[in-house]
């Protein structure tokens, strides 16, 4: 470990604790006090690190923390995303400890938002503390650090279309993925899309009692039961016509470095404590996790749901249903197929009104020629003396195509989590020694990135034909999916 | 209005109120010591009416009050039957006024239990008193009250087989059903079956995140929609296989019957908001609530239910479902096939266990010929100067096919309840013109009972050859199906 991060890491620790205490859950309206005192913090603790132009900027929703760092003309600069909103905590009592109060446990911090992504977002203020205490970084750092990603982004691209000069770079570094395990880099090469619907069942004004009135009305809970039903086949595929009608065919070629990727069933299987794995037949775990699109029920609710019996015909039933999406869907197109679908199978009898939550987002993907993968590759391969492994992640993060779309530019996924972190559920975690391994790697990116850059080794003094090179490096990666 | 009853009505409802505070819930845990003050109130009331030997018997699980009143061997004895226990309140916000702070408005009294059956039970310790206050009853009574209705009487079955000698009687009353409406009486001749079950469906052992794992694990909550979904067909039908063998078809003259019952689609499906009315394709209205036997999701829970969105799939998703019966099925029948069905159609990857919940009830029905039918028609025909019709109850009270089976004895079921009650639903409420009638209506059942009894007007000294009058009317009660 680098001997500044070493002498501070406790302090390191200490700080990112603090940040995890704050509740800042975003979908929930009770929490916009912790979302602004969680921004505050962030804002506080990127000045402390060394960034100038530091500010918290509104937006429709939850706040953007900003803050820059200005080194050269000749050296590329780099938009540095994270965010500081967490998911919701619940189930709670599925917790070993209260989801924010931030407990160390065999070497890893215990607490929502751990991995995703205050710890990694963490990193890179440490990394800039570090790098400003060397000297400076060797690219220009823009932080745009926002409170709406586990929304899907919805205030981003707004304030991305208001901020357009301010936030322009040439290439985008977030930490928000995982890695193959503790001691295996890999880069995130491919994300897929989301679209998030809710779907919301009525029958009669008032619960009815299911001997009077049962047989003679709609039943809400059993009519949403046969529309979810309706959405798959019995091959494990979205049954939503057209679906798959613009889904990139996978190559041979593609499918069998899919193929290379450590991975075992067996293993995948014992670990989440399933008898059988099952999913779209023809594709492999891995394909049909990253590759392949998906849909899920996030969440269903009506009538009685106490102890013990209640006869009662619920008067309304819901649910949360979520689709992953891959290249090339496109999320408004497949938000028309659903809606439409819906419709179409709606039961008789029941009034079903369907619509999307939050902000979509386009799949993503980046080729492992790009000048900022190799850059992550070079960095990571140092700290972890191992060669990191192209990744497909089954996630979205909405940002990273919206980035895409706006400023034409890619963004480098150098993520630091683990598939086992828990994200999203109880017991969420992050190693430790990958926290710290994180602050030790990102000055290294942006050496490399700089070096890359210019074609020389890096001295921003020397750089030159940096834009030009950008423009061809990007222009390169029009390979979609891997 | 009887005088008695008139110069006592606003003490009577007062005395009402006090039992309705009480949120005597039996299928909550939580509400144990509710249902014993509720029990210890119903005894101490039937003692002030007039009942001797009364008792708070324990069960396996809430006791039942009992009491009695001895008048002479040559007339009948009548076993009262009502129960203390009430439904869950919930959704409670949608109450106009708490569900447990009865309160009257428009001539009703709303609360949990109101009309189910708290109201209705307590007419028959009013009627007990003005019987007393006016020299004693026509029959010998025996009241069994108990607190297990809402669960479908789990411990009821043994309770009555250990005091066999104790309860036994001649015919069984009890008020737990509605009329027609206001002022049109009926009365019920037959009940549906009932058997009640869970369904819990399990997949990962932790939530997981549905980008991360989407597609490649199963998902308990779809798993749960697809196994719902199979319990009927396109036409309305539960789909679970020889689920129909053993239904009794309707004659042309039953259909004819039910048909000319006072009903109207139009009127129905406004008083519930519903667009349209579904069902069992072939059959109208009323039959499909009362004759015919279905199959509804009572409750539906799994996942994020909160705002907003999570993107998660649940590590587990549960339902209730409850099965109506008719004439002859038998739910440890249905109960098997149910089971084998689930397992049958339960999706690959997941685990689903799937369980009776509470005790089963048998399909019921009375002749209108029965002696105990025709005392209660000439009753109500004198309080509400209209002939009662006979009505079918899409609804189940397991005792009354049990008490059959256990004594041999048919059930006169007077309720004066009306299908608007809301029973099971917020803003239970009842009637308090009919709470008075069927207090007035009761002591003219037992009168009627007697004198039919005895082929002679009343008078309990020169009645004769009643056993085996009773025992001749209950033998030609085998028309099953109204």
């Amino acid at each position: 470990m680098h001997s500044y991060i070493e002498s501070n890491k406790e302090r390191f620790l200490e700080e990112l604790k603090e940040l995890l205490r704050i509740p800042s859950v975003s979908t929930d309206p009770a929490h916009v006090p912790d979302m602004q005192r969680a921004a505050a913090l962030v804002a506080k603790r990127l000045e402390e690190a060394g960034a100038s132009a530091v500010r918290v900027m509104p937006t429709a929703k939850h706040p953007v923390v900003y803050g820059e760092v200005r080194v050269s003309d000749a050296v590329p600069t780099v938009l540095v995303y994270g965010h500081y909103d967490v998911q919701p905590a619940d189930p709670v009592d599925e917790w070993t400890t209260p989801p924010f109060e931030p407990t160390v446990r065999d070497g890893k911090v215990y607490a929502r938002g751990a991995t995703d992504d205050k710890g990694q977002m963490y990193m890179h203020l440490k990394a800039l503390e570090l790098m400003q205490h060397e000297g400076a970084p060797a690219c220009n750092l823009k932080f745009l650090i926002e409170g709406e990603e586990e929304l899907g982004s919805p205030s981003l691209e707004a304030f991305c279309k208001e901020h357009h000069e301010l936030l322009s770079a040439d290439i985008v570094l977030a930490s928000d993925t995982s890695i193959v395990s503790a001691d295996i880099p890999g880069i995130e090469a491919s994300l897929r899309g989301l679209v998030y619907f809710q779907v919301d069942v009525y029958g009669a004004n008032t619960d009815l009692h299911s001997g009077i009135f049962g047989g003679a009305v709609p039943n809400p809970a059993n009519a949403l039961s046969a529309i979810i039903a309706s959405l798959h086949d019995a091959k494990g595929r979205v049954a939503i016509p057209s679906f798959y009608n613009n889904v990139r065919t996978l190559t041979k070629k593609e499918r069998a470095e899919i193929a290379r990727a450590p991975h075992s069933d067996a293993a995948y299987r014992r670990q989440l404590g399933l008898r059988e794995l099952v999913g779209e037949v023809g594709y492999s775990t891995v394909e049909r996790s990253t590759v392949r699109p998906t849909l899920d029920v996030n969440g269903i609710w009506g009538g009685f749901t106490g102890e013990g019996s209640k006869t009662v015909i619920p008067r309304e039933a819901h649910a949360k249903v979520s689709v992953r999406l891959v290249a090339n869907q496109d999320p408004k197109e497949i938000e028309k197929l659903f809606l439409a679908h819906i419709k179409r199978v709606a039961p008789a009898g029941v009034r079903v009104e369907t619509r999307r939550l939050d902000g979509a987002a386009y799949p993503y993907s980046m080729s492992a020629d790009h000048i900022g993968y190799r850059a992550a590759e070079l960095a990571l391969q140092t700290t972890f003396r191992k060669k990191p492994l192209p990744l497909g992640s089954g996630g979205s993060i909405p940002v990273v195509p919206m980035f895409e779309r706006l400023f034409g530019i890619k963004t480098v996924l150098m993520g630091f989590g683990l598939p086992t972190d828990n994200l999203h559920a109880p017991d969420e975690h992050f190693l430790l020694k990958n926290f710290y391994r994180g602050i030790e790697t990102i000055p290294l990116f942006y050496k490399n990135l700089a070096e890359l850059w210019t074609g020389e080794p890096s001295a921003p003094s020397t750089a030159t034909r940096a834009k030009k090179k950008a423009k061809e490096a990007s222009t390169k990666t029009k390979k979609q999916v891997r």
